[in-house]
């Protein structure tokens, strides 16, 4: 180990951060300053990556859960020679159309495997990597070659160990034995309010001990401490490990070191000066010459350990075909069609009971498709096949996932499992629990990962339960994330197009509505529905001649339009079931107008808030719900709440 | 110690929940059957309470964490004397008008201190309880009379232990040292998928432990012990104390006992008679005569003990007047008016700024506000007044409380402050990460707590940090749940009046969102817009004459719109604010038709989603964003966005 090159690089991580930093005059230099050593030998010595193919499949994962200090990893990347992050992404950090963005995010560089910010959801990510590197180990690696071997680490800071979401990811990840996570935690006791003794003195290693992780300590500023305790991390192959690095925030910053100011601003000219003469910096973007070399000489190392690797998979690839054309059904990112189930109009079932036939079929056909439930196999029915397997400790092949009573890491760790490469992950929870794993969804939809929620028990219709279950407002504010597509099927046939089109596409993550109650399969009036259904809605009932309104509903309120329409006889309606609000709001205006005519009344139904739907319809030709449910058998809190046919007759008859 | 009468409580409570739920076809035996000890014992022995007056100040809380075990709840509090749950109540359990609710519902029942079933909360609502207590304590106490001075008892399951957000609250109160904070873990190792080794392994002791709590263990069915671990519980009062009590899911039911089955279905009719026949029970919604007399033999001994408390409480008063008047103040409900800052038209201000202002004006007027922030104290600009203090293990009576980086904990925390009595409470982080607190605030709404949620960086206009931090649907997702009120001040004076509207009512939590970046003070035309604005939507530029059209604004976008009608100077434009649109929305027509006329084109600008304003405008004529945003500087966003007064006058140009 070269620790004089890895100084060198620690210092031009230093270097390029504060001014980066100060020239936005925006960012976060602690991060960056404190813990520049860290990327150094994690980039330098530690990590098995090749820059030149930032997409190797077998590269270890490493992922900045403290995304606020995203010049960390610019500047590391940029020293390690990846192409995507240029000197002049540097200079112009924080600047529209620069790669070195506020945070990382994921897409914008080839070398970023996950977007980062929103705090404790990196270390649920890099759970869900190290979840599917188990997944693809079991699956294609053969006694001979391992194809499939490589380690997640990840780096967090005082904030990500605050909140739950990484508490609830850890005891996952103790639980389930994953060896080839490790964490570094960047200790340095400041957050921005000042002293984590304001407001955090837990004991994180005995924390983390208690949920059957290996636990080492060190300190930020020794590589070859570091370097041992990352072979020891690599050693213990049944648990997680945390290695806490003690370090100071902003280090090298003779006025700031140690300090909340070092957090989240700029140093100011005279600090940077201060920090120049205090370490040596030379000048402005100083790269010292030394860490350029280091990594110029690596990349004949990096090459040929990559090669390596390409040539076992070119042999892997030979010795067993089978498996490499599962391999490349895996990446290719497409999903194969599956047998869907058929259903019979008139047949009584539950949408999430159909949409578990959907989902075995679906899983059958791509066994790439992994996951499952917060702790709600049997109610959200999201169990796969019996030959998929559980996954635990001993069958990593297994492809259902039991999250434990965890929703938001549950997400996140699905996010994790989907940027990976190779699987598409799934999850499921109630839908008024879509709160609880909100933020990761909104991850998903921002690093535009086709992560699937099945989000059962979507309205009222719970019942029993009463309004801490009933959704009332969930479903709306899904629909509201941008690059989210929420499917709100109206029959078990519906649910099945569904799936299917939840799959199909792999830029958005997929949230689907189903019914903890039986409805009816109903006949479609549309012979083409299967088509139409994907612009986001059809022609459920025809009106003979002109209609005199339409009525839009969605899920299990299409069955309650058609009963309405039959009560209104003296009316010419038409019924639209609108599985995709958004899907259909995005069509061309004639494909729109083709269902929904302009100039014609029409009416909303749907169980739950007007808001979002006053496009569509007026306030008063919009039966909805606006306010917290009840708790009763599902009929009659419909009843009670006004959700019912005759509520619909009654609106249809005001005209 | 009656032991044989707490049995007999025990046996009344699982007869009772077996019946209510087989009758009700629904609800959830397991926890009742595996914890009726823990509620004889608290209710018959531990608690100090009087369910003659469920309201005494100073009577211990309990908080039922795993809410679906509900019929526990309504069983011991029936059992125990509480007016509010009948035996016709409970015969009608999870049935509209029955106020044995589906899960516990605060505000239904007296007696029952928090709405749970959302797993995990419970426990962090239940430290907000106890860190009121520790403030309230602090406040009134004296050496010679301790008018309040009452335990906090929370029963929490696996799952509860689970979520990341009973983390987030066990990690706070080690921290603060909540020594009156009383948790029983009901470990029964059973979940909903099945044994806990599913998913849950991890030390729970260790964990809390590692927190700083005291670790006691014991068995659910040993009364004695149960009593001693309290009073060791009690006996520590520098740390708070978790029990862990092992159970049996389901005791008593020979065949389903110790099963996931027992968790959430009824027995069904066999069963029932075969846990009859196992413990005794000779029929139908039995309550044994031991249990009915050990409670109205307790009578006179819980009467006596609070007339005690209102003897001593009388003595304060009279021993200290001022105290009481503050007292009677806090316990008030109604906010007493702040002298709240004033602005000058011109003046360049952020809204988080003016919100500091009005912060502070509105606490000095009440000394029962309390509250903070995420870590975030300065950015949020939400600190108190030097000589409000700040809350630690060392000063009680402090007001200002550092949450550390734990939005969601944060939130429910101030629902249990709020649920306390005596005290308001606000909290705040940024507008982005309301999502990672959703859960709890959905929950102040559900329970009519007027927590006040300061929401800052609300917009694009957060600039460099970039899509992760920049909020575009969540202001829109915050209004649509039911009984929430959002106001988005314009500039600084509205936000004054904004935090006046907040504390000015006590039924609804209410989300301020302030901007980052400085805003210009803006001239009003309504002379009387202070109180207009309480309509929801007030004029800030009236038109001359009819005006060709009105451009509705809310936020930092209503100076975006007058600039706009300035650069359109052919036409006749009223601007209005529109603070809270779910406020306007709920107006007389004629006050809304007074400011948003019928039939003249309305433009809508808000720099966040357009769904739920089409009711407004038509969808061309909302200046909206659709997509996650960009890290840049703020106004550069604001133009790659398009989010410029140009972009809005080529709008009002189009017509």
């Amino acid at each position: 180990m070269n620790i004089k090159a890895l100084e060198k690089i620690a210092l031009s991580v230093r270097a390029l951060s504060i001014d980066a930093i100060q020239k936005a005059n925006s960012g976060h230099p602690g991060l960056p300053m404190g813990a520049a050593e860290l990327g150094a030998i994690l980039y330098g010595e530690l990590m098995r990556h090749d820059p030149a193919d930032p997409a190797w499949a077998d590269r270890d994962r490493f992922v900045l859960s403290a995304g606020h200090g995203s010049m960390f990893l610019y500047s590391i990347l940029h020293l390690a020679g990846y192409k995507d992050v240029s000197m002049e992404d540097i200079k112009s950090f924080r600047q529209i159309g620069s790669k070195a963005a506020g945070h990382p995010e994921y897409g914008m560089v080839a070398g970023i495997e996950a977007t980062s910010g929103p705090l404790g959801q990196g270390v649920a990510m890099a759970t869900g990597f190290a979840v599917a590197e188990t997944m693809l180990a079991a699956r294609f690696n053969t006694a001979e070659h391992k194809v499939v071997d490589h380690y997640t680490y990840v780096l967090a800071g005082d904030g990500c160990l605050m909140e739950g979401v990484s508490a609830e990811a850890s005891s996952f990840a103790g639980h389930f034995g994953l060896g080839k996570l490790i964490m570094y935690y960047d200790s340095n006791k400041i957050t921005i309010d000042g002293s984590t003794d304001l407001s955090f003195t837990e004991d994180v290693a005995k924390r983390y001990e208690s949920y059957g992780w290996q636990v080492l300590r060190g300190s930020m500023y020794d590589f070859a401490e570091i370097a041992k305790l990352t072979e020891q991390a690599k050693a213990e192959t049944g648990k997680p490990s945390i290695i806490i690095l003690t370090s100071v925030i902003g280090k090298g910053s003779p006025g700031k070191e140690g300090k909340a100011d070092a957090h989240g601003a700029p140093l100011g000219a005279d600090e940077i000066a201060a920090t120049r003469a205090n370490l040596g910096i030379p000048g402005d973007f100083y790269v010292a010459p030394e860490a350029s070399e280091f990594f110029a000489a690596k990349r004949a190392e990096w090459k040929k350990a990559r090669e390596g690797w390409v040539s076992m998979f070119d042999a892997w690839s030979k010795a067993n075909p089978e498996k490499r054309g599962e391999w490349d059904a895996f990446h290719s990112g497409r999903a194969a069609p599956a047998a869907l189930p058929g259903f019979k109009a008139g047949e009584q079932i539950a949408t999430r009971t159909a949409g578990n036939k959907a989902l075995v079929a679906v899983a059958a056909a791509n066994a790439n498709l992994v996951g499952g439930s917060a702790d709600l196999k049997g109610p959200n029915a999201v169990g796969l096949p019996a030959d998929a397997g559980t996954w635990t400790r001993e069958n990593r092949a297994g492809r259902y996932i039991h999250f434990g009573i965890r929703e938001f890491a549950m997400a996140a760790i699905c996010n994790g499992i989907s940027l990976h490469g190779g699987l598409r992950a799934y999850c499921s929870t109630f839908m008024v629990f879509s709160d609880y794993l909100r933020p990761a969804l909104r991850l998903s939809a921002l690093m535009k990962q086709p992560v699937v929620y099945v989000l059962t028990h979507d309205s009222i219709f719970v019942g029993e339960d009463g309004p801490t279950h009933q959704p009332i407002e969930n479903v709306a504010s899904l629909r509201i994330i941008p690059n989210t597509r929420v499917l709100r099927p109206a029959d078990a046939e519906e649910t099945a197009e569904a799936w299917a089109m939840a799959v199909e596409q792999n830029e958005a993550p997929v949230a689907i509505a189903l019914s903890r109650q039986n409805i009816t399969v109903f006949p479609k009036a549309d012979p083409d529905w299967k088509n139409t259904i994907r612009t986001g809605a059809y022609v459920v009932k025809q009106a003979e001649g002109t209609p005199d309104a339409v009525i839009i509903a969605t899920g299990s309120e299409v069955g309650l339009a058609l009963e309405a329409a039959e009560k209104a006889p003296g009316k010419k309606l038409r019924v639209v079931s609108m599985l995709s609000r958004e899907l259909f709001e995005s069509q061309p205006a004639a494909i729109r107008d083709a269902i929904v005519p302009p100039g014609t009344r029409a009416i909303v139904c749907e169980a739950g808030v007007r808001s979002g739907w006053e496009r569509w319809a007026k306030p008063e030709d919009i039966l909805s719900i606006e306010c917290f449910g009840e708790s009763g058998p599902a009929p009659k809190v419909a009843e009670h709440m006004g959700m019912t046919a005759d509520a619909l007759v009654k609106i249809i008859n005001r005209a």
